[in-house]
């Protein structure tokens, strides 16, 4: 049997982010701009600080202006949205992020939706939800953004095929859902409820698993052929039991024998998601500005 | 064989209406509110005249206070985003309907967007199909809140079913799927662009047919015992040649024979979409006063 083409993250995010880095220096150079990304980051989360260093670096390597500013951990409500209210008046601010989690005390979908919807770089404002949802010009979610970016490079036209999108979180499986709609796939969505998961799955070209647990779906599940896009990054121990590996939602080894393509984990969507950040954040800039959108 | 049961939207419809009139008559006694919709008419198109018309007589009927604006046909746009301003400020109205289609020189989505998120009862506004499609507490479209209705009428717990969505529409198909989701249903949205039709509804537990053309999904699409909503209303010639009749999306006469429960067309989903208006009404007369909404 031949083996899936693995879809490489790691080179498609680079090359994104390359021409990012193109209409990014054309962009100072024809009009005088920079576009910039405010990131906010309340409390000192381990995870969160590791992001939020690393969004900073590959802004400023994409040749933007990156602001971070750090909140303590006990920062009132009133505090952090005075803090959005700068960002979202500040001019040479075109992307604005506000790291989650927040600290429980904070009520995260008041301070997103507080957030200028044209600034909304993470695609989670409601008004954003809506747009995408209704198929109008929006800011869309990183990750998901990074999954469609990698199935139509893969795949070209995906209009017609059988895409199943398992899991159905508002941060991945619904707007990757709505992206698929949006190419003319016809779309599942699946999930924990689903009787026949199995089955569903085995009828997809384009399998897209964004649930959390480790390594469920296996290879007998896949299509041959199909495409398997593997949204899930999960801590296991490793087998000779010192340390931990990553894992994706897929069992790679037995997939890898049966799709046509997959994403690798670690190294598939994981790097996308930063990169997309980026896109968005250019994205974002243009339209500002009244530039036509560059295609990346 | 045997056949299918029908799914009486006009009993269903009345049924609802005077859940509703209880409620609101309760409304006023307890707290001596009197729930208040108010729809936008712009222009003469008769069949907007007839529906505004059915609306105002059934909210009068369930107890409500109806308030008709009708303005002219070359209203500008200053002048109806007023009207939708003054109408959101006004504490009698509760529920505001700005009749679709408005004349070409007026942007729908401008008008739409501008009205009270809490008082928009059609569903329409960018923040509550974002609210729907993040599965929070929203105003839901009235078509697909009927269509849900009297699925969880007739089958009680939806989740772990299939669902197939024929149809791709703002105001239909995508609300629909989402609220199947929101019942845990395994969902699949179908459209012009899906390849296997047939195959694809042939596997669905409930279909929902909601494409605008006539008698598209024929008997031997359906699986044995499915329950069949049929949006469609389309005007087709008789027989005969002489004057018209109204067919849904779905053969009735042959998917009668396979389906478990199907609506027919007139009498299924129609009824219900005012009867769903006023449901959405007194919803949001309830969450604006701070009273517990009622089960309908």
């Amino acid at each position: 049997m031949t083996q899936a083409s693995l879809i490489d993250g790691k080179a498609f995010s680079a090359d994104l982010r390359g021409r990012i880095a193109t209409h990014v220096a054309r962009l100072k150079e024809e009009h005088g701009i920079t576009p910039g990304l405010a990131v906010v980051l309340v409390g000192e989360d381990p995870a969160s600080q590791v992001y939020v260093r690393s969004k900073g670096k590959q802004t400023v390597e994409a040749g933007m202006a990156s602001f971070e500013h750090k909140l303590p951990a006990d920062t009132s409500e009133e505090t952090l949205l005075a803090k959005v209210r700068e960002l979202n008046e500040d001019p040479a601010v075109h992307g604005i992020l506000v790291q989650l989690p927040l600290p429980k005390h904070l009520d995260s979908d008041l301070v997103i939706n507080s957030i200028d919807v044209a600034k909304d770089v993470d695609g989670f404002h409601i008004s954003n939800v809506g747009l995408l949802a209704t198929g109008q010009k929006s800011l869309v979610p990183c990750t998901p953004l990074g999954c469609i970016m990698m199935l139509k490079a893969e795949l070209g036209d995906l209009s017609g095929k059988e895409a199943v999108v398992i899991g159905r979180s508002n941060i991945v499986g619904k707007p990757m859902a709505q992206l698929l709609l949006a190419e003319s796939c016809t779309v599942t969505i699946a999930h924990s409820r689903t009787a026949d998961l199995a089955g569903t799955v085995r009828r997809a070209d384009i399998v897209v698993a964004a649930v959390g647990r480790p390594q469920m779906v296996p290879g007998e599940w896949i299509k041959p052929g199909a495409t398997v896009i593997d949204v899930g990054i999960n801590r296991v121990p490793k087998e000779d039991g010192e340390g931990h590996r990553l894992v994706g939602d897929v069992d790679f080894a037995s997939a890898k024998e049966v799709a046509g393509a997959i994403t690798p984990v670690p190294g598939g969507v994981g790097p996308m998601t930063i990169a997309c950040l980026l896109s968005n954040t250019l994205t974002a800039c243009c339209r500002a500005n009244g530039i036509p959108e560059p295609e990346l």
